[in-house]
């Protein structure tokens, strides 16, 4: 570490919320974060709910993802869904574009596209759903970001295709020795204890590694940690990150700077 | 009429099939007209169907326009519902804004927006309604005009809200002696025969008059012909315009212009 | 009052949960009910959620409703539709059937339909809507009860038509000085102390009246009460009355009888 | 053969229209069938066209089916879902038990389930998809057969639950050498010449077995065959197995009793 102040970026899925179906606890997490990735209404997110998002987004200057997903209501985007490429990719751009749009509307930017549940799963293991994502992305705004897996195919694919690419890895999910995931359905796959979080996202803001489940150190180059909402200790584990960036010297990215990514 | 050729614009509801759920004769009829309302996803189209009757749009050198509708598919927006102010405002954005961007990824321009079904002709009578579209579509581009019934409360609010207008009159529905469209439920309120079209359009065009039900002539000033996609007669009907409009030369708009409005 | 008990019924909406989305506090509250109105699908409640909300409902040995909506998820049913006679009909029809058969599955009985929402207040107002519901729940099974606001237009309707009705009132909406719910925009609408549902539920059980807004005594002649799921306060006042009851010698209707209403 | 007729059933997908989405030609074809797979809503088929298509069976004394699918209205049930176990036996549950109630409350019976689309295909192979899909029937009705694929795991699963089993095979669709069918991708995969059509059918009803694409004899052994509404030659290849039928003294089931399969 040098002496100017390391920037992270901590980004949180929002404006999930359909109809009167409450979902997450948006107003208590914005404070706390940059990057919003916020529902297009494919998995949730009715149009109001959208925009009452991305007015919070900008009262609180987060900075403002597209996160869309399989169209799935019922299943709220976690299931895999077998479209065809073309299909795949006329649903991507329609929710970006939604999104795009409405974040125009209010006079400000749409930074980047961070693909939703089952969506963002295979696209972090298989090239085509990358290239039909990102083709569908480019063709509405060439300087989108991606944001996906650290380390994923759909990092190599992105840094192919020439999208810049927002690394993120995670503040409240054991990793495995091989860098990836440890599934839900494993024994301390999701992180609740607001100080083990804290030495993760420090472990990987600092010093580019993670302490694996096996015990192993793994590497980890990620720009964006990404907290879940729906994590009944979120807002706690936000708020000893935040302590813990204050003694080491590390900036969110709209503290530093509010506008386009 | 002077040595010049009269423009006039033929409008027909496009893109509304949904899934496999085919609605009306797309193909058939794009080389007819010269503006497509695109449905937007919320009584019709999918984003693939959006997608591809774009391409077809763009092919036939066709101006574009979004059809945005209450949200309902299967009532396919023929019924009124009482959306709250700011979630009506907000639906209208969330569709434009999906098919603005759709269009611009092809490089091409969104020009107006169209309301859909109950929303039209809530539109044409309530200000209410009128004003909470036109809010959308301002805040997303102030360049959009709007498309809606000539004469009704919609023209004057537009006009009040220095919303471009483009005024539109039918060619295969009957007026009342009100200037109003003589509801389905009556006998004779769609026009099938072409030649019987043919003269309602040529009054409209060339007179800015329309014979009404009780045989009353009727002041009707429109800048754009609509033909229902789903009039079985639509393409015969289409074609007599056509061998009329070179008759008395009339032209239309993208024949001459295939440009923005 | 003799010496047995006063018989009275609690009912609640129940299993409006869709998908990933959660609705109300069903495991809390199925202990302190009697009857259970459990979405069809078409306001809220997915085939999984209804599902395992009827097996919860048997469990706790508490009656069944169905609770059929308008076809309007965004909406969350409380939004007029127009749907003309026919469709209506087949909506309340689908749903009760569907609702009918899965409780028949566990081998038990749906004992009543409570129309939802703004379906229940058109219902209560317009003889129509009660007419056409009437007509698909006897179609199905001319054993099914109609619960509905008690004094309504819906009650006389059921009467006249033959079909068993329950009278419900509110344990937790103040009243008009007409009888009818004061509007949830009025201040004091909804009752949130427990003290204050309790007096209401007892003067409405043992008295047959309401003291009303304007501090007048209305008759009220109910066999079932209504408490709100969503009321912050369900589960305290449900205690409340709990206690009440066995103060004042009145039973829940399945402490006896937990068989068919 | 003896001298008495055999009896064949002829089957068709019914009622998949979805609002004002009109599929398939349901009036010309109910005369020529004699069984109906309706829809449930799922995939196509909201309450109202459910409740006319029932309606229209009644009238040509046609046998009905349930034909539930996964929950994919844009993908018409053609794509492969992945639910968990308990959320697929409730999703049948719940189709099966509408289709039931609304057939009952016309004083008819349900005869048999037919998986649709992609749950159809997914149940020909998957022991574990089938067992769910015949829990979610017997639960409902111990009576109700299941209509699937001839020679399938559906089939051998089906005889181990003790299911009825009524196994069909395709008029129109070309076999493999395996008995399965040739994926409509491959040139050939769909009859469209009625004699082709008539062959196959006779071959199928008379002699048990059919002509494969490689030019081998395949044993099938049927109790019902399908023809899709949606073949543009369904009508005319109808027609022509009614004259082939009368000629080898072939009844169609409902010719000699309309009545529960």
């Amino acid at each position: 570490m040098n002496t100017q102040a390391a920037l992270i970026d901590l980004n949180c899925d929002m404006g999930e919320s359909y109809g009167r179906f409450q979902i997450g606890n948006d107003e208590a997490i914005f404070p706390y974060i940059s990057s919003s990735n916020i529902a297009c209404g494919f998995h949730g997110g009715d149009p109001l709910h959208i925009e009452n998002t991305i007015r919070l987004a900008l009262k609180h200057r987060v900075r403002i993802g597209a996160h869309p997903s399989y169209p799935d209501l019922s299943g709220f985007g976690r299931r895999k869904m077998h479209l065809p490429a073309a299909e795949l990719e006329a649903v991507v751009k329609y929710q970006v574009a939604a999104l795009k749009g409405m974040v125009e509307s209010h006079g400000a930017t749409l930074a980047y596209v961070k693909p939703h549940g089952a969506l963002y799963n295979t696209a972090a293991d298989e090239e085509e759903t990358c290239r039909l994502i990102i083709s569908a992305i480019q063709a509405l705004d060439p300087r989108l970001a991606l944001m996906g897996l650290a380390g994923s195919t759909m990092e190599q694919v992105a840094r192919q295709q020439g999208i810049e690419f927002i690394a993120e890895a995670f503040a409240d999910r054991t990793y495995t020795p091989q860098g990836r995931l440890l599934p839900r359905s494993q024994p301390h796959a999701v992180i609740y204890e607001p100080e083990q979080a804290v030495k993760q996202v420090l472990d990987i803001a600092l010093r580019q590694h993670v302490l694996s489940a096996g015990g192993l150190m793994v590497p980890v180059h990620a720009q964006s940690i990404c907290i879940h909402g729906d994590n009944p200790a979120a807002v706690p584990i936000l708020q000893a990150l935040h302590a813990a960036f204050e003694t080491h010297h590390i900036q969110l990215i709209n503290q530093r700077d509010a506008a386009r990514g």
